[in-house]
């Protein structure tokens, strides 16, 4: 068939699609087609508006590396990830809720035996000494989980965003296990409210759709244990900036955490401090798989 | 706001999205994200297809340089780059239809001051001789129109698909204009209906939608004049293979043309020619603006 104009094109589509093998893959292939069509119709779109979308998705694409994904970030953005990951978590009341997994983590940070230690490692910041525990649906504890954490520096960036990043110096970053009674702990410094990255396409739709790029501060957690729904989350500070208009959507009730202030003396450590610190205690509900 | 699920999400990114301060930008952003999240919902994205999905896309944008676009196949063959040019050059009958770009123009190819110059720099193939007249509706000749030309090999390829290409060695390429009647014509090989490239993203979901990826023999020509809407088009050969399925959706009839077959002898340009070849004489008839 041809002569297709912006009518009949789309029947066209789905028809060529009719013999794809894979049931799964037609249903995506052919809602992406429909939806993809219907927003060109609806707004009309100008071959220069095309153009543009092609260089914007193009950019987005180049501009991604391995500690960098932009694309991802456009996602988190336009708040598809969000979505996407509370239609997969929907979570009964009293179970923790799942997040949006972000661009930084780093598979394989370095692995912490001992509980207390500080995945700070020497950074400056206002001290942090967080305490947490997993429990299943039913308050029992959940040894051997694996924990693992991930969190920004007092200026808003990830150790990966830093140009002279090499991958086996990990900050802010650690993998712990929960002990017989679900527990783990460790010291690091008090995570702040900072902006996604601007300084690519992203930050060209921020900036034209006049939104601000700030997220509230928090700290990333990923827990698995076999048996479990896998939790990928985040534990957001209790009144940061922020935290009712977050960049990316992230926010959940169940993910907001009491971060403690406390003057300078005995830290939970045993350690005495002569600065003010806080404390974090968060109990993590894992949902059975 | 936040506790943002699946069903509030796309309420909240509207509102975050209002003061947009270019209407036009509004009503864009407004459209595709109601459109992904509509998409999202539709088929209950699971966080793997979702992360296939970055994969995709962000692949298809890394695979892209300066001379192959990736994301432009990829809007090709989903029929988006159609159904833009259908939307926007809806032509009077009589007029050529305009048709997709596609991703192997070049900007800067030789420009040719001689009718009859031949473009294939003495590539093997069968002689082909062109002749063309671009006129108005009203069958008025128009002097001095910039007409663009390239197509590819027997084999199908673009001189800026092999890797050894170099800039200034076009090949099946050239830059024409037309003289007092309007009139242009030149020398090449007859172009085959040729494969998509197949070796990227685009090819990984054309073979898993069981698409086949090939194009129908053509020759594009882009031809511009102060004054009229610049004319992007192809001339399909007609009777080619796959002309009633191109993988792009680019065929129209009034983009077809005859490429008839003549016996050794006589070409067109007085030289002797001792192997059939093949004549095409075309007609652009462009659109005021």
């Amino acid at each position: 068939m041809y002569n297709l104009d912006e009518h009949t094109i789309t029947a066209e589509f789905l028809r060529r699609i009719q013999d794809t093998p894979n049931p799964r893959i037609r249903e995506i292939v052919a809602s992406l087609a429909t939806h993809l069509h219907d927003f060109a119709r609806e707004v009309r779109l100008t071959e220069e508006e095309w153009h543009e979308g092609i260089k914007f998705l193009t950019r987005t694409g180049q501009i991604s590396n391995d500690t960098r994904q932009e694309m991802i970030l456009l996602s988190d953005t336009f708040g598809l990830s969000q979505l996407v990951v509370a239609q997969n978590h929907s979570r009964p009341q009293g179970l923790t809720e799942q997040t949006v997994f972000g661009p930084f983590h780093v598979e394989g940070a370095p692995k912490r035996h001992s509980h207390g230690d500080d995945i700070s490692i020497g950074y400056p910041g206002i001290p942090l000494f967080v305490t947490g525990r997993v429990v299943d649906g039913a308050n029992h504890t959940i040894a051997d989980a694996v924990v693992d954490v991930w969190h920004a520096d007092p200026e808003g960036f990830y150790d990966v965003q830093d140009p002279n990043w090499v991958s086996d110096e990990a900050k802010l970053r650690g993998v712990f296990e929960t002990d017989e009674q679900g527990s783990f702990s460790f010291r690091t410094i008090m995570p702040t409210s900072y902006p996604i990255p601007m300084d690519g396409p992203v930050g060209d739709i921020m900036r034209a759709t006049n939104r601000h790029p700030m997220r509230p501060a928090h700290i990333h957690f990923m827990i698995k244990k076999p048996g479990f729904d896998p939790l990928v989350t985040h534990v957001f500070v209790e009144g940061a900036a922020y935290i009712d208009s977050d960049a990316v959507f992230g926010v959940r009730s169940s993910c907001i955490g009491r971060f403690v202030r406390h003057e300078a003396g005995q830290a939970p450590d045993g350690a005495s401090l002569n600065e003010p610190f806080y404390t974090l205690d968060y109990t993590f509900v894992l949902a059975s798989e």
